[in-house]
């Protein structure tokens, strides 16, 4: 299975054990997984996305206007992904 | 008042609407907020940190956990962050 596939089930383990003892290892699994998926190509926007469903998940009695506020974040998230996005291809251009 | 100073209250009042009518008009402000911060140079990571107060703000019964979970999302985001501030800079830099 590539970090695509393993995406979901990977970031819900990292942000589970993260929840339950809040320390540095899981924040460095954490480190660790951002720069997997900036070298995949994951947007930011994606990643919300992610997170959302997530949390969704792990609280399945989270408040409805909690979830909706995350379509909010990821429209305000879309342009950064967007910026991202041309940072890839000025730095691809670069090399 | 400059960009920086109403941020919060900005998203706030764009937030509240949205999700209060979740229509057009509100993503479009939300689009409209996202292209000024980008070009304020706000990061991602401190849109996730104000998205995080402005739920708390809105919601104040909102769930400890869930809360929690917005300081490993930021975590995760920093390294995005990283990645659109070298955008920046190598785009800087062609000028």
């Amino acid at each position: 299975m590539d970090f695509k596939d393993s995406l979901e089930s990977d970031y819900r383990e990292i942000l589970r054990s993260y929840l339950k003892e809040s320390n540095e290892i899981a924040l460095y699994r954490g480190q660790k997984f951002s720069r997997e998926s900036i070298k995949q190509q994951i947007s930011p926007e994606e990643i919300i996305s992610l997170h959302c469903r997530v949390l969704q998940d792990l609280f399945p009695d989270i408040q409805k206007e909690v979830l909706s506020s995350f379509d909010f974040l990821l429209e305000v998230m879309m342009d950064y992904g967007l910026a991202y996005q041309e940072h890839q291809s000025l730095r691809d251009r670069q090399l």
